[in-house]
């Protein structure tokens, strides 16, 4: 794609072909200037087959925000809709309805709540609320669910991983493995859920972080293929980063001589007044090597430099390492706890790609349509009872135990105040049998969760800095119980209606049942 | 981002840090303009768990020469980079070298050879082979493995899907589930593979293709809370859509309501003159409900309409699809092959992550490096024998035997040309017993795979255009073997050297041993 082109297809025309067939319609309806209400949510966690996630870490707000502040129809996009034709022939945007798609296609009477950027989040809790006349909010459905869904989806990942390598850094390599210009959402959400420095040069400096790497195998190919050996790339480096002396050791074969030569450089450096970093270990048994790494390191007189591991690293490949330098340092003279402390985890594919679970099945549902001045709630009644979006305006909540642990997520009704009564029941979303009472006295603080963002398409809200959301998403995880942030079979958290919402919710669906029979 | 920001990020700066540190140890060591070659290639098929790809199809190409062509060192990148500090606080980049970067850091001294788009391509086998200035060719990496890795990686699942629905029309439905902006790329490398048209507006507009799609669940939900029901939605849908017809029935009850509202609307459409065009599935058990759509589309008069199925849909899925259909329907009366010839496949999910395996573990690996005048093969010895790349300048071939059907991939030293010779001898790149000999009259074709596409920054190559590209991928898959095309355990297509190249191997294997004892 040309930059042209790139605008074009990054810009209102980012989107699916029947937003604007549905667009149309409401415009010819009459309908378009109607006020709905979409929910975005997640229905499940992510799965990633032999392990599952327990909570998400909420990202994108801030890009989804940018991109409502640019897309426009410009009159060549205007132009390209009025060429578009039908199977008979005939045109299939109307010079009416263009027009007014012209003049009105933005999202300058849109309002959106959302769940700002970093905080955990459940499935069918809205993430993001959406109300605003119909043909408006229904063209933002694509590009929002496009930008919330891949950036959630890998900060959790990532947080993951980052919990799994117990808070060590964790580098996001993950550029050349992502989907073209979408590894830079990956890497911004990678830093948002746990990654503390990405590769990513473009990225980091938009972020304003630094750009972390060190050189590749190529280098120490090059120099072998001159005749100047391993040896000769690292002294190469070392001359000309002296205080970022970061080596990767295993080219030619890491004991024999990617360590000794990396040692070798280090003792001259050391010589010269400089400090070494360490060394990369990008192949083989990585716990195995780094056990044998940290010997030779420690014999050496180097105890304090780090060990970056990557090679097709995830959150269960981590905690595999740290599990078995557990087991087996000790019979090599190391000590498994100084060992684990110096490790620093490079993560690429399984980091961008969210491995085991490629996508966020984010969803945008309609439910409420505004007439003559009233909201009426929508509901769609699908094959599962658990697949039934909860309907209406409605407010979400945290509620923490009396220990500080957040216990569960509650939705209820547009004007109830949870934090006003004296006992609070939680109703399981779906199913009638199962039901909670806490009392007052169990409950240490009852949150809001939903923010305003956008009124009637002005922002009152600040996108807050990197360095904040993360801070956001540290406090919100310490948050939890223990049982939620484990890899595997996670406790199930609760995700809950109040009394009202689960009643208004049953009788949408008898009445359903009823018009349709 | 904002579109500054996105300038930036998507620029020069879209590369990893590494490759800028080592650009500067290159200048710093007077190496950056000697010429090294570097093949990119990816090392096995997608494995997707319960089912493997055979093939892969190559894409991204007219991309990447887009990017190299945009990508420049602006006066602001270099500043940045002038900031960059290292952990001593000293600048990690220097005058001299951020000098000569911003006068030499472009791609103007690269010659690049490519296998077109389209083509059936094998692992280990250059799809793209790099030669120039050592600094230029390693600025290349990132955004050339981001770029092909993806692209290739959804053509191939594409292709699958294709392959798997019988030809039958397949639409992209994937924007909302990829990365971010890199779900266009996707749409374009989904119509190179076997998609025939996308939901994605934007994409389909820059490719010259008419974005396809209908109308979402929401549509009839507003219509039903304002009192309509799904009925009035259908009837509004088919008066401002009379010849592009398709209603999506799953709102309320597939059976019970959305196909008798459906075939309501279809004979009021054709009392009118018009002929609709069908119904969309969108959840519950696909085959069976086709099967049932079909009876009732049949005995109302319409067994043309198509049904369009979409859900989760991959290879598998489609193929179970087709298997139960034929199973199933003879015994409601329904003629299986007349409705798998109507049906149409929308995916979305799962083509656009490549379910199974999100990412091509591509590489881009050092082959050579010319030292005053001289070209040495450089190699790197992995822990593993089918890991070693294979060294040096070398052609790749393609060889078809006495049926015309593509039989092995062969790669050999540049000078050579196995069309002279009368008799091929075929190695296994890494297994020194495995063997084949082919005499002259066993081949029907030994054709070149790689064009050249810049010479020396030069674009000497013009990329075709989609439908050619299109055509191309038919051509090659239909010179497969049907045992390379099977979705499960696929025939292991042969890649092969020369015994010339293969004793170059492993000379450069044994001279390295020699050099690490």
């Amino acid at each position: 794609m040309n930059p042209a082109e790139k605008r074009i297809a990054e810009g209102i025309l980012f989107t699916d072909q029947y937003q604007l067939t549905m667009a149309q319609l409401y415009y010819r309806a009459g309908l378009h200037e109607k006020h709905v209400q979409f929910d975005h949510f997640f229905r499940s966690y992510p799965d990633y087959g032999l392990h599952q996630a327990g909570y998400c870490i909420n990202a994108g707000l801030e890009w989804l925000l940018d991109w409502m502040r640019e897309a426009r129809f410009t009159d060549d996009d205007i132009a390209y809709l009025r060429d578009q034709r039908a199977g008979s022939g005939a045109r299939i945007f109307h010079d009416d309805f263009l027009d007014w798609l012209r003049a009105n296609g933005s999202f300058d009477g849109i309002t959106l709540h959302a769940i700002p950027e970093g905080r955990v989040v459940h499935p069918n809790v809205p993430l993001t609320v959406v109300e605003g006349p119909m043909v408006q909010a229904q063209l933002l459905e694509t590009a929002l669910l496009n930008v919330l869904n891949y950036q959630t989806l890998i900060a959790t990942k990532a947080c993951r991983m980052h919990h799994s390598g117990r808070g060590r850094l964790l580098l996001d390599f993950g550029l050349r493995r992502g989907q073209g210009t979408g590894a830079n959402a990956g890497a911004r959400a990678a830093l948002i859920g746990g990654a503390d420095f990405s590769s990513n040069v473009g990225m980091s400096r938009v972020l304003g972080y630094p750009p972390k790497g060190t050189h590749a195998h190529s280098m120490v190919q090059i120099y072998m293929a001159l005749g100047m050996g391993e040896l000769g790339a690292f002294r190469a480096y070392a001359d000309l980063y002296p205080d970022d002396c970061l080596l990767l050791v295993d080219t030619i074969d890491t004991l024999e001589s990617g360590i000794p030569n990396a040692i070798t450089v280090f003792e001259e450096l050391r010589r010269k007044g400089h400090k070494p970093v360490g060394i990369r270990l990008d192949s083989g048994d990585l716990a195995y090597l780094s056990i044998q790494a940290a010997q030779m390191l420690d014999a050496a007189g180097f105890p304090d430099t780090v060990i970056v591991l990557s090679n097709n690293l995830d959150e269960l490949v981590i905690w595999q390492i740290i599990t078995q330098i557990r087991d087996e340092a000790p019979r090599w003279g190391v000590d498994p706890d100084h060992l684990i402390g110096r490790l620093t985890y490079g993560v690429g594919t399984r980091l961008v790609t969210s491995w085991g679970e490629p996508a966020l099945g984010g969803v945008y549902k309609l439910v409420a349509v505004c007439d003559e001045g009233r909201w009426i709630p929508a509901i769609k009644v699908s094959d599962s009872a658990d697949k039934t979006p909860n309907p209406g305006h409605k407010r979400a909540w945290r509620v923490y135990d009396a220990r500080g642990t957040a216990t569960a997520d509650l939705m209820s009704i547009d004007d109830e105040d949870p934090r006003t009564a004296d006992r609070l029941i939680l109703r399981h979303p779906s199913d009638h049998s199962k039901c909670r009472a806490l009392d007052r006295s169990e409950i240490a603080e009852i949150e809001p969760l939903l923010v305003e963002v956008l009124h009637e398409g002005k922002q009152v809200y600040d996108p807050p800095p990197i360095d904040a959301i993360r801070q956001r998403r540290e406090a919100d995880v310490s948050r939890l119980d223990p049982g939620v942030t484990r890899l595997i079979n996670p406790h199930i958290y609760h995700v809950s209606l109040t009394d009202r919402l689960w009643n208004l919710k049953q009788s949408l669906i008898a009445s359903l049942i009823d018009q349709d029979a």
